[in-house]
């Protein structure tokens, strides 16, 4: 099992620091893994966390510095000299490095590019132009590859020359004359089959590959629908130009889902890892600022209605129950269509299904609440007549919000906006503002013809 | 690249399905990989199915239904006879033959151990009383296991022995004489290493492993911290009884975020890929119910307050911005904590840090949200005073409402209930009513005292 963090090594570490006991934090440092290390920086200060950075080697100190979150990573960067981020550069693979590199300001970039030497200085200006989201923003050019003709021996061969440079390798990519990928081959063939065999024969000429501009959510779909372990990248004439692996594919995952969180919520990325509490706020504050104009909107058409609510002050007592139900129900319908947009489910074909499906169980759930208020209501307030304005009021409130709930998100897809936005407060709004309006038009007409 | 499945392709089988042309539908079939044509199923309808799954051979037919989703899966297990299905059975891996057999209603299940052969009975009976979401329940028995004493060409003629039951191998895992996992060896290394090197000598020690009862979030845990392909499963004496790989830990992360998804929102998991409305009917009303009766406590409380509105009914006007900024800020804090809380980015340590950050957030905007809500709505119905009360009334509502969001998910971890939880209509329904009650409260001792 790996070593867990735990509040007694994080003061342990602490303490040796305070006394600057350097030997001994290295000492423990040495028995981490990376990952470790990277956990526990995230609990220190940063005058601590640049004491520990100090003791790294160049290498330890990229691993670390990967595993990191985005905001710590970022303020130990800027607390760096460009000498020891290019020492750092150096060690790292091309795809971390050249994610390193393009996080930086631009300045200190173009300086470290400069100073990292040749080798680097190539791989980053290949990685560096593509697009972060895309494959090729987040493939590297560490993979081993070889040419059809060549004997399983050849491509032993070839993988022990990049033994150092790949680190892990479980396929080699098979090329033809004009580096155009042909298929793969899986190292436990090439362990089981003759030497002297040709690459061609054994390969898998069926080979899934991404294209170096999709984006980086369609290349995480094909390896889960293909359970593949790496995914070799093409460019448009169909040549290996890199590879994406198991490890960055997950990463994809995770930072797919908090950007979707992100979204819903109107929180940043990442939030967790930021310690300022302005940069928080600000992030926050845009869908604090529609729910108040979709709040001041709604006060608006509660104005309009004022005369009834004068004569029935107990009109007012449902506002919440009645907004509540429109967000719950747009909120649901939402939530399914943002979900099944983002893992592919939902695909152009289905649209009219799905919709047809919302209507169908808003349906159902509408009736179903609506005369449970009724009766409800009826029997609070002795009045047949309210209680039963009040449960219409609901079907048709239910009925709106999850046609609204179910739609939004598919439009926006339409529009190519994150479609994750819809279930955020601009539905739950919209939907606070025209459920009152038909809770308001209905029980006014009842009341006041 | 993959084949897309498109509506062509889709109205070509169907067409091809009715004019019962078997040997044409079988000939598109062979083409396509089991991820394709499991897709294409689920865009058909139930008889052309079954179809589709009888022209299928067994091996063939148990990867499409693997890649299946859940509803689609159970509805056509359940047409199959169980000849046909002991028949998928056993040319499925062990780890998916337990999830299949797990699925099925006891009586099939049992029924199906019996007539599936003495090996994969054995398995099945292995893997079946792990639970389902734990290590155990996620492995497999097909893993390549070599004695520390062995040469590398012994390992090497292990991999081959098992070379049609182990499809892929990445790592080879290695025992001591009482099974105890002492080591990993990659393939590379086997491949590079002299044949006559023992496997301790190039084996890495260091190995991470799960526990056989871990939860397989926690797995899945470790295997992003550590970028791992595979992760061996040991039992309580560290005895290796089984391997997960890198595809099993992608779709725990996708069942994991649609599980936390679904109790957000209170909808079903895959409820894309149900077609019954009664059944998604059924699992959205719990949460509909809960902010039912949430609105009418909500409804009692302003009738506590009936007097106050009676005199001035402008108050009512301003229920909706009070409800939306506290639910928003509700959401906003829960959903960070809850996120946080599912990557372990907030471990126990830090909840009383996470805790302040949101009070200062929650202050800043709190003020910021209650000044521009009281100039709005002071100049709007020129009260000062009502601007005022108003306003005041977002700070605290604001302040109270993060520290619910916040502090709700954490405490629900605590007692071991699932915090994606406190993001449903709970914590939404209770901040509805604790912000109504702290509005109503200050507007009525402003104008009746």
């Amino acid at each position: 099992m790996a070593q867990l963090l735990s509040e007694e090594l994080i003061s342990l570490i602490r303490t040796l620091i305070r006394e600057k006991k350097q030997e001994s934090v290295t000492k423990l440092l040495d028995e981490m893994r990376a990952a470790d290390v990277a956990d526990l920086i995230e609990h220190l200060d940063q005058n601590e966390r640049l004491c520990i950075f100090e003791l790294l080697k160049p290498e330890g100190a990229g691993e670390v510095l990967l595993e990191m979150e985005p905001p710590v990573q970022e303020r130990i960067l800027s607390d760096l000299d460009n000498q020891a981020i290019t020492e750092i550069i150096q060690t790292l693979d091309s795809d971390d490095a050249a994610d390193l590199v393009g996080d930086l300001p631009d300045e200190r970039a173009r300086a470290i590019i400069e100073t990292v030497g040749e080798n680097t200085s190539k791989d980053l200006r290949k990685l560096l132009p593509y697009p972060e989201d895309s494959a090729g923003g987040i493939m590297a050019l560490e993979y081993v590859a070889v040419n059809a003709e060549s004997t399983n021996q050849e491509a032993i061969e070839t993988i022990r020359q990049k033994r150092k440079e790949v680190e892990n390798v479980y396929y080699v990519f098979v090329v033809d004359d004009n580096r155009r990928l042909s298929g793969v081959v899986s190292l436990k063939d090439l362990l089981l089959e003759p030497p002297y065999r040709k690459v061609k024969e054994i390969m898998n000429s069926q080979v899934v590959s991404a294209y170096v501009y999709n984006d980086q959510e369609e290349v995480a779909r094909l390896v889960k629908k293909y359970d593949l372990v790496s995914i070799p990248v093409v460019d448009e004439h169909h040549r290996l130009v890199g590879r994406i692996t198991h490890d960055d594919i997950i990463d994809v995952f995770e930072e797919e889902v908090d950007e979707d969180i992100a979204l819903m919520a109107g929180v940043i990325n990442q939030e967790i890892a930021e310690d300022s509490p302005i940069k928080i706020s600000r992030a926050r504050l845009p869908w604090l600022i529609v729910g108040l104009f979709g709040g001041i909107l709604a006060a608006l058409v509660i104005h309009q209605f004022e005369a009834s609510i004068e004569k029935v002050v107990a009109l007012s007592f449902f506002f919440p129950v009645i907004m509540a139900m429109g967000g719950n129900t747009g909120t649901q319908a939402a939530t399914v269509a943002v979900r099944g947009l983002a893992t592919g489910d939902i695909s152009v074909m289905s649209i009219g299904r799905r919709i047809w499906m919302e209507l169908k169980v808003a349906l159902i759930n509408g009736v179903i609440c609506g005369i449970l208020l009724s009766i409800i209501v009826g029997m609070w307030l002795s009045s047949v007549v309210l209680g039963s304005v009040v449960g219409v009021a609901m079907i048709i409130v239910i009925l709106t919000s999850g046609l609204v709930g179910a739609s939004v998100p598919l439009m926006l897809k339409k529009l190519d906006i994150d479609p994750a936005l819809a279930t955020g407060p601009f539905v739950t709004t919209s939907n606070d503002i025209i459920s009152l309006l038909i809770y308001l038009t209905l029980v006014t007409l009842t009341f006041m013809v």
